[in-house]
């Protein structure tokens, strides 16, 4: 079987004037991976003709796919599809419908619609044009003999939506023969749990395996095991990986808790869905951050009723019902006010399940006793409420989203049946 | 005065798999830049012998300083000496001091001693050796010629630190004349204003200019123009740009809110403290993110006092003393709810300031005359209260995004006593 030969040319100055980092050729890269696409050179050039010409001619010379990422917006520095016309000496032409289309998208978003943004709407003959949901330039995919063109735009959210829904289908159906084979991963998620202990749990299958490759990757507050293996087809892969990963899931019972794409927020809101119970929370140091990750779930409003950001304490009072003497005695930050955060949003919502936060997240506001990085998490349901006195290290938006993560995970072990110790806890991360 | 032109050359297959992003390229990038050496191009390649001589090949076509990053290691795939070594046609010497200094390291460390170590004590003859504090594998610096080599470890921490400490002084005495000039940059921030739009207001200034660069770069919600130039010192900087950054600001006035490292959310941070007042937020489809970016800045409870996450129509009533008819007659998405969220949280929490946001995020829930993407803002105050409507593009994440920078770009607008229509807006992102 033959295998595509593929070159990413990154076009954009910021890329080398090091202002952002290529996530583009990451992304790209991974997919090339996934898809058995040879990868042998990747090249960033600026926003600048002539070379991204000589870039161009460098990769003709050794590639059979050649994807050039950026530089499709409308102003003079955007010149990448003009610089593709002229090395494959053909024209660019502007696409009418493209054209009106993009018209209408400026009146709908009362946009200005200024002359320059017209060159957007322009393509090589023959080439496919790739759809762009999340901005105003399309991509575009070429044939031109043996060789195949992609151009997508430089911003990563509209580049990633482009190409798994344009570009990806195109280039399966332009390469058929070569994109066959590929590599298969499966990701499991873990947390409550330290890379290492993982490592320990689980040495002799690291050992053991041949065809199968293990790998952990640790991020803060979850740990990854990527199991790999080559395969005709996804059932083959799943055939092939079946026994061991039961034997994995045997042994990480109460830590295991996603696998690929499935994130903690995901795991905990088809818990709520299946359980049909109702949640809501109150925030002091996350500030939101806890309330912001239920409501990045469409359809969250069938389990999640709201928060009260208690950032100020007369608003822990008030809204929440925290009486003013445990404020005064214990401090903001205390397991009774957790307790009693949790408790109050619970009742105040109406929810089956409260959850209450207060820590000290720092740079300043810690003391001897009360240092930052110290935070209490409660969790109130029927059965009664237990609270977690945890000790998060790294800076402001490290200890903000290891809180978080821990009211997750909190809050996915109660969903299972699993105990949550009412206890000082270690915070592996 | 003359410049170096600078090519760096990325070695590492997990690159080129996307199992890692190239962060390096970006530091290095980063700090050509402040130096004022021109990156034309930046390379990434395999381990693999042949295709690092091929790119060594081209970049010594172009470039003065050729620096190669990750490679050094001990194993098989570790090349990059090697490459260099046959392409300039030189021996790789094992330099017995530092092969002693490695095998006491390993002792010290109770490292078992492997022979493939040896390798990473191997130099070209004249070459200058870079010490790695963090690692095993030292790097390497090398004039050849007119040209000068730079061979730099993998990892970021021992990159960064050996390019710091050893790789940068001896760029400054090889390149003298060259590197005396520094690029300097200072950095205009956007927002309410597209790209293109803002473009055609400084289209004169993006003509005229020879000695100062501007570029623009849109990130969502926000353009940035870069405007940079080469200077013997920063004050000779600011005084070369002075004139001009006047005009730039005389033109874009409620547009231009920050400069350089400010964001949003700080600049806003700064005016509220300035300005001596608070504010709360009732956020619905944005479900804590606005609150979320308060609470991000130290310090934030001088002014933040706390947000009511409405997403239940329950909680707005009960909360936020939103009325149940106007709920039921207009809609929780509506220019009246958004407006009630907006004085109820005010009302509730005794702020000088309130923020409404509701809407629809999707990708469910939308209708024909509420599609996906419409979102109401309202900001109450002492004065009255106004309400902008919104159609924002994206999926739910980059509509929530979207929201949460309209809110603080219209809080903003207030704060620097700039009116905020009552209307209907564009949405420029």
């Amino acid at each position: 079987m033959t295998f595509v030969q593929a070159e990413i040319i990154s076009v954009g100055t910021e890329l080398l004037l090091g202002q952002i980092v290529n996530s583009n050729a990451q992304f790209l890269a991974e997919e090339f991976a996934a898809l058995g696409i040879n990868l042998y050179f990747q090249t960033t050039v600026g926003d600048n003709k002539e070379r991204i010409q000589q870039a161009l001619r460098i990769a003709a010379t050794r590639a059979d796919l050649i994807v050039l990422t950026g530089g499709l917006g409308p102003t003079e520095d955007d010149l990448t599809k003009e610089a593709l016309a002229d090395f494959l000496q053909l024209p660019l032409e502007i696409h009418p419908e493209e054209l009106q289309k993009l018209q209408c998208l400026f009146q709908q978003k009362n946009l200005p619609w200024t002359p320059n943004n017209a060159k957007q709407a322009a393509f090589l003959p023959g080439a496919a044009i790739l759809k762009n949901h999340h901005g105003t330039a399309p991509g575009m995919a070429l044939r031109h003999g043996k060789k195949g063109y992609l151009v997508l735009p430089g911003p990563p959210s509209e580049l990633k939506e482009m190409y798994v829904h344009y570009a990806l289908p195109w280039i399966k159906a332009e390469f058929p023969e070569e994109v066959k084979a590929r590599l298969y991963s499966k990701v499991l998620k873990f947390t409550g749990i330290t890379e290492s202990a993982l490592e320990e749990v689980l040495a002799d299958f690291f050992r053991e395996q041949k065809a199968i490759t293990l790998g952990l990757y640790a991020k803060p507050g979850e740990i990854q095991l990527r199991i790999s293996a080559k395969a005709e087809s996804n059932a083959a892969f799943q055939t092939k990986i079946a026994g061991l990963l039961d034997r994995i899931k045997e042994r990480t019972v109460g830590f295991l808790f996603g696998e690929d794409r499935q994130d903690m927020k995901e795991v905990v809101a088809g818990l709520l869905l299946q359980r049909k119970l109702t949640v809501g929370s109150a925030e002091s140091c996350t500030g939101g951050m806890l309330a912001a990750q239920f409501t990045d779930i469409p359809g969250s409003s069938a389990y999640f009723l709201g928060s009260v950001v208690a950032y100020d304490n007369r608003v822990k009072a008030d809204l929440l019902g925290v009486p003013s003497p445990m404020l005064a005695e214990f401090g903001a930050v205390s397991p009774q006010v957790a307790r009693a955060m949790a408790e109050g949003v619970r009742k105040r919502l109406g929810s089956d399940l409260g959850i209450g936060i207060t820590g000290i997240a720092g740079p300043e506001g810690g003391t001897a006793e009360k240092p930052v990085g110290l935070v209490y998490i409660a969790l109130a349901g029927p059965e009664g409420t237990c609270c977690q006195q945890c000790f998060f290290t790294g800076n402001r938006d490290g200890i903000r989203r290891r809180s978080v993560l821990r009211a997750q995970y909190m809050l996915w072990r109660y969903l299972n049946n699993y105990t949550n110790e009412d206890a000082q806890t270690d915070t592996p991360d």
